[in-house]
């Protein structure tokens, strides 16, 4: 029992289902693990011990027929998104002893659920800088776990949480995720209600989930009804499946690691019997990255003017120039870049339609030395800019013995089929990958 | 001094500036109004009058260099937004007694502007039913304020507030203002932050505005820093300006008093001296109804899910629907309707930038006899989806004598441009459209 800190939320589950264990329990040695690591990885903004096994011992009366799905299985939360019980603060002075007090849309599905809300994970400036909190990389504490869903990366991947919240407005589900090697899943934009998670952009924001394992995504999946037109295939097989490799327009931004995952990535899939081959985009949607830039900065522009005015000096600068309009972005072109991007997307999902999945790079590299900085999320926005779902699938490792991972994509509202093919590459991918996990 | 409540918000604030009154003698008369009238139209969904008048008294010590540009102006804020200090509810059952603690973006930046919050009005349930609340229209007890945001619609043209706060998912904001003889903005979709508004569609959603002149709806402008490209016309004149007149596909469902709304609208601006044209939208945009009502119907099924996980059994049979997914709306139908709405946007855009302002209907007719339904937002919907700007300028009448407004409209991001417009636009319709404020 001493190691139920690294069981998935599925292996876990079945073990308080059978009454092998408690939550009260597994609570513990989640709490011990957290114990031992905090000083190295500081993934928590708020973690109140007795609380957590207070709300265990509440679930542990909760009769059998009463129990919901998630029953007593702890998810970690990215302090973004809102707790009644556990303060928020989004790493921002200006909600210092003053937190809202209010479950966000997510947290009272999950509570529904039986989920044990575990505690608050750091987080950048309101998820919206790359500037990294104190949050050490579990795989090596001189590299960043990535952001801005730091903490709750960083704890999925060192076993101080089987689940975790983050959030996607740029690259802050996925990269954390191929940081900190686990799977990491940006769903189909708006298919997760983002009630209670502090806005950056309208039309980026995404709630993400992160797990070490795709059935654990699958029982997120199943909470938040994530559903397709068609279900998902019962029993998907790489072998005779058509995959494609594409690079982006940001390819040349790619380092060695992420290169070599990616041609391991194509070469495993063609190992196993897989059709793999090479797609671009059309030219005319080069403009993604610059498109996505532009709307960011006017969204920001509208989201954070409440707390600019508020408190402009307690701000980062990048949030006050969005305010201020340093850019000088004109609402032309605010307007040409939302619209392009609109117009893309039918586009682009017609594309990856026609296959299991695309593999797409995750990141530029493995995480870089030292946490002030967050890296670089130049593959990810693309997918935020397109809606599309996006699955970070660890397995491959980086010129320093880092994790890296490769992202699946699929049409927009295809989440349970990329959820389906990701557990079928995945299981290849960690085996056959070269990276094994050694926290 | 006895009316203080009738003046508008631009002229309350002066005699305040000027030291002629005082916020809390602002308060009291206000106050005083609404001790004459809650019982005929019930406005308020909570309002306390000690602790308004010690705000008032709060406001009233502020050192005049310190006093922010909406200093002491009364708001009523639609109970979808949130207040710290007063309780939201959302006309749900499920919040009784347990509101969410925090203030919404936009109120952070109107008490920071020295707003005075003066209470919470009545919405339907969550602004997305058609259910009225137990609020009449201030211009005759029988028949509804419409809605969603009937109690702020109700208050400002009843003089219980100068301003209000409503939102817009279909016509929620412009149906209010048409029925109650008041000026309504539902500005560009995103350019006022939406944190803590309670979202039913994330595409639509809008904070709107309510006043009974443009100049004040110009204040509530200035303070969201709402900002069009280019600088609005400083004296913008009807005669010599071009304006159209757009029916749109929904036309047949007009009453007889938005059709002679609509001629008288069209007859004055010619008498006036501007040239009116009549057009229309290209027919592959007829669907903007239904892709509307699709999008709605699959956003609610997002929206809602927390509710219904919650207590389902407490929220409304549309709610549920929406959960359920009763009109079996595919991914595919839904996709289809987000993407053809991306896809007219530009191209409305560039038919309404030809003219000053294009004059549209705001409701069917004047308001329906009954409190049950709020009326329909059959001509609303096409400029939510639009995300363009809408202004609902009073000063017609119907068969009943009650108030109907008409509606101006221009391209997304020429909000201030609007307004300027509809300022001298409403002198026109106030003067001689043939209705005049009698409550």
């Amino acid at each position: 029992m001493a190691e139920l800190f690294r069981l998935t939320a599925t292996d876990v589950s079945a073990k308080i289902r059978s009454g092998e264990t408690t939550v009260e329990e597994y609570a513990k040695s989640l709490l011990s693990r957290i114990e031992a690591r905090d000083a190295a990885v500081q993934a928590w903004a708020y973690l109140d011990p007795e609380y957590v096994l207070e709300q265990a011992r509440a679930l542990d009366k909760v009769p059998q027929d009463q129990r919901g799905p998630l029953h007593g299985i702890a998810i970690a939360v990215k302090d973004v998104i809102y707790t009644k019980d556990l303060p928020t603060q989004f790493n921002s002075p200006i909600y210092a002893g003053d937190a809202p007090q209010v479950d966000a849309g997510s947290i009272l599905i999950l509570r529904k659920a039986g989920a044990l809300i575990f505690g608050k994970t750091t987080t950048t400036e309101f998820a919206a800088t790359t500037d990294g909190p104190k949050t050490h990389n579990p795989h090596d504490p001189k590299r960043t776990p990535g952001g801005s869903s730091s903490g709750s990366g960083a704890a999925v991947g060192d076993f101080q949480a089987p689940l975790g919240l983050g959030t996607q407005t740029g690259g802050s589900t996925i990269r954390p995720g191929s940081f900190n090697g686990i799977y990491a899943l940006k769903p189909t934009w708006n298919s997760i209600s983002r009630e209670g998670q502090k806005i950056y952009s309208l039309i980026f924001d995404t709630l993400g989930l992160y797990a070490r394992s795709v059935d654990d995504l699958d029982l997120l999946a199943d909470a938040f009804a994530l559903a397709d037109d068609a279900p998902p295939p019962i029993d998907f097989q790489i072998k005779g499946a058509k995959f494609a490799v594409l690079k982006t327009v940001v390819w040349p931004q790619a380092g060695a690691g992420t290169v070599a995952a990616l041609k391991k990535a194509e070469e495993l899939l063609m190992a196993h019997g897989a059709e793999v081959e090479e797609i671009t985009l059309p030219a005319h949607l080069d403009g993604l990255p610059d498109w996505h830039a532009t709307v960011l900065d006017s969204d920001g522009r509208t989201a954070f003017l409440p707390d600019y005015t508020v408190a402009k000096e307690k701000i980062a600068a990048q949030l006050v120039n969005h305010v201020e309009n340093s850019n000088k972005v004109t609402r032309k072109a605010q307007l040409d870049a939302f619209d392009n991007m609109a117009a893309a997307r039918p586009v682009v999902d017609e594309i990856l339609g026609k296959y299991a999945a695309v593999i797409v790079p995750s990141v530029a590299d493995e995480a870089p030395l030292g946490i002030e900085k967050t890296g670089s999320a130049a593959f990810c926005v693309i997918w935020t800019a397109l809606h599309t779902p996006v699955i970070n699938v660890p397995g491959f490792k980086g010129e320093n013995g880092m994790p890296i991972g490769v992202s699946l994509v699929a049409p927009r509202y295809h989440d349970r089929k990329l959820l389906a093919v990701a557990k079928k590459v995945g299981e290849v991918f960690e085996a056959e990958g070269g990276w094994k996990r050694s926290v």
